[in-house]
């Protein structure tokens, strides 16, 4: 499936749309429909459930956006989180200059100088990717970080910032959170929630977007020991995406290189998914020692050592910390289980072959006639509705009905008919395998919880 | 309780902490905790469940943060967004001059101009709630938008704004969302996120502040039916308030006076509250006509009319908007549900009575000794985290535990005893009558579910 196949098929069916569209869009922005809005909120409460709620030592946080602003001096965000750009002096284009380089001379610039920079476009003779005019201004570096003011006067003691990350308002929070859940070390605190970038470049869908939402754990644990935390995590989130069906050809493993790291590092990889522009990332786990506790003390001049209560230790713990976007699962579930199958009729149909835990509507209720079978058909609905997210369909033949389930990966169809109406039965329909049920409604939610086991 | 209790009962357990705290914090901004967190996520999909999910007629949506600024244009809060401010001359402290009048005067100076506030401040010679002064500058507006810049220059046409609210995003989308969901009218579509709103003196906790949690739905109805409608939701969202525990007595309507409305409006109602500062807005239900569909229609040129498939009338969609804050709703679920109980035996205990669906955890795990039944008891919470949010507590005396899990709101102890081992019985302690029952292992999930249903 190309990116734009898979940009028609998420507006047609209601997944993603356009961002402002009526008013002729907005920069690379796109509003989740209902059937995108279940999905990431599935997603969501897949990754709290099985890094959170399953796991006795993990619990959540919910921060605000806006923060004092000294957390961004103290993380270092507002000294260095920039990129570098260049504009085209021919068409006025910008470009982020480290990007234009690794496209040009397939060579990686990430963490040049601008000097280095400079000299590269100019040695190469580097062109302008839209009008091909061979003249860029000088490298400078642009800041990433959204800025804006708040309270009543507009000067410099009210500049705040929209949060880049959203693992700051968990390190701030670190000893409130030990105290009041009386918390041992090893522990993790997770939070989802939006960050916000300011991208020079944002595109490929989903992909690289400047408003999006972020799934962050801090796993916080004694300094020796984060090494296995590390790998306990990598293999933890590789069996999360694979358990929710993410296919092996589909990942790939890329540990960043020794060299390349932070002073402060202690190791990252990154979880690649094979987009349709090819293996870029997906998740990324990072090993990152005590760096940032350490710069909050230093800035906050608070105690957030850790005193161990078996050792009497103390300690600024170190950390592991596993972090996604749930923009990014959402395409890459997509992309993975979309399928346009054919079948041994030679009909085709679209599918989307998704988890049944990620799946919009765990099922839809049909009744088979709208006349006769409407009202035993909205009883069931209700009945479902009580404990699944189940939508409710009576237009057009069966067949057609089927077909856009399956394409909205909808696992299961239950169909209302006369049997219903004489016997108490359902006919329950798979989407994968297209076989047929026939289920008592009395039975019928122990069939999909069943089902529907995660 | 007042006010101060629950502030230090929210700190102290891990519902709210104070936001930024260890920078000295930042303009009465809060973290929600892990159980803050928890309970938020659960008003939050009681809300989904109750206005989308259970309605057959009802989608939802998640439409960015930042959009077109035409958007802001278009619903008026670009030019009237705004609140009149003063300044005291003596202590360069800024009021809310509306608020100023109201609380000094005790009379509702909602939609006054700037020239009645600045006379009858003078005429009245109200003094500064700070200083006592009686020297106020000029009444000025001041906009409640949070400004910020997007894309590469800081120049005007790159000026956007952080949404004041989540409907706007809603109505923009109107058509999208009917067609990809084949919809027809009477349908709604429900969304919830951040909303920003620069107030000049926010406080009372959680009940004013500048970023907070919205849960809107646009109700799209015939024009001609609005009025049933509005009573359907009024009815609606006082059901779904005392369904979850919320009491009669601090339970109130307010219907605006027709004097007071905008000419477009065909009702408002709000739904008060009983705060420790007396009854004050916890919800508001709205007639808006075909206003800001309309709106949209002017400023963008695109045709958001509705076709009846079945009359082929062609129409703007009349909306009923019930639009209520997370926070507050919080806010009201803590008051309400908070008793420091005298027992029996002249004891007294901090008890959460809150609805089970909103309570953070549902049941409590408890090895009774940990070192012998400690085992055991993590199975058993292994098993109960398959389905329920639940936590583990071997720390302690028994009947600490059981304070703690009852001052948290957590419905159900389920010990975990010699027993359990020799014949798999747990014993299961309810937080609100302190009663026991004893049920085998092999049935807890069902028990569990039983007393979960909502």
């Amino acid at each position: 499936m190309t990116l734009e196949e898979l940009v028609s098929y998420a507006n047609r069916y209601g997944f993603v749309f356009p961002g402002s569209e009526i008013y002729g869009g907005l920069a690379n922005s796109w509003d989740y429909g209902p059937l995108g809005t279940l999905m990431c909120e599935n997603i969501r409460k897949a990754w709290f459930k099985k890094f959170i709620d399953e796991s006795k030592n993990n619990v959540r946080l919910d921060s605000p956006i806006i923060v004092n602003p000294r957390v961004w001096e103290a993380s270092g965000h507002l000294k260095s989180f920039n990129d570098p750009k260049v504009d085209c002096v021919a068409c006025k284009n910008r470009f982020r200059a480290d990007k234009l380089i690794e496209d040009s001379l397939g060579i990686d610039a990430d963490g040049m100088t601008l000097d280095q920079i400079d000299k590269l476009i100019e040695d190469n003779n580097i062109k302008c990717p839209s009008c091909g005019a061979h003249d860029f201004t000088k490298a400078r570096t642009f800041s990433l970080m959204y800025k804006t003011s708040q309270g009543v006067v507009e000067d410099s003691s009210s500049t705040v910032y929209l949060r880049p990350e959203t693992c700051q308002g968990i390190y701030i929070d670190f000893k409130n959170v030990q105290r009041a859940m009386r918390k041992k070390i090893p522990f993790g605190i997770g939070q989802n929630g939006k960050a916000f970038r300011n991208e020079i470049t944002p595109g490929n869908f989903l992909f690289r977007v400047r408003e999006f939402d972020q799934c962050e754990l801090e796993f916080f644990c004694k300094p020796g020991t984060e090494n296995e935390w590390f790998e306990y995590y990598k293999d933890f989130c590789v069996n999360f995406l694979k358990e929710l069906g993410l296919k092996d050809e589909n990942l790939k493993l890329y540990d960043h290189p020794k060299e390349k790291l932070a002073f402060y590092s202690k190791g990252t990889t990154d979880i690649l998914f094979n987009y349709p522009w090819g293996f870029d990332e997906l998740w990324g786990i990072a090993s990152r020692s005590d760096y940032d506790l350490s710069k909050h003390i230093e800035y906050s001049k608070q105690d957030l050592t850790y005193l161990d209560p078996e050792t009497n230790e103390r300690y600024v713990p170190y950390v592991v910390e596993p972090s996604v976007g749930v923009g990014r699962l959402f395409l890459a579930f997509l992309l993975n289980a979309y399928e346009n199958e054919t079948l041994l009729n030679g009909d085709t149909r679209e599918v989307l072959h998704i988890h049944p835990y990620l799946a919009p509507y765990k099922a839809v209720v049909l009744p088979l006639i709208k006349k006769t079978h409407s009202e035993k058909a909205l009883e069931i609905f209700k009945l479902l509705s009580e404990e699944f997210i189940v939508s409710y369909d009576d237009t057009q033949a069966i067949g057609k009905r089927y077909r856009r389930a399956d394409a909205i990966g909808t696992p299961f169809a239950v169909t209302i008919d006369d049997d219903t109406l004489e016997n108490g039965n359902v006919t329950i329909r798979n989407r994968d395998t297209m076989l047929q049920d026939v289920v008592k409604v009395s039975e019928l939610k122990d069939y999909l919880r069943g089902k529907l086991k995660y």
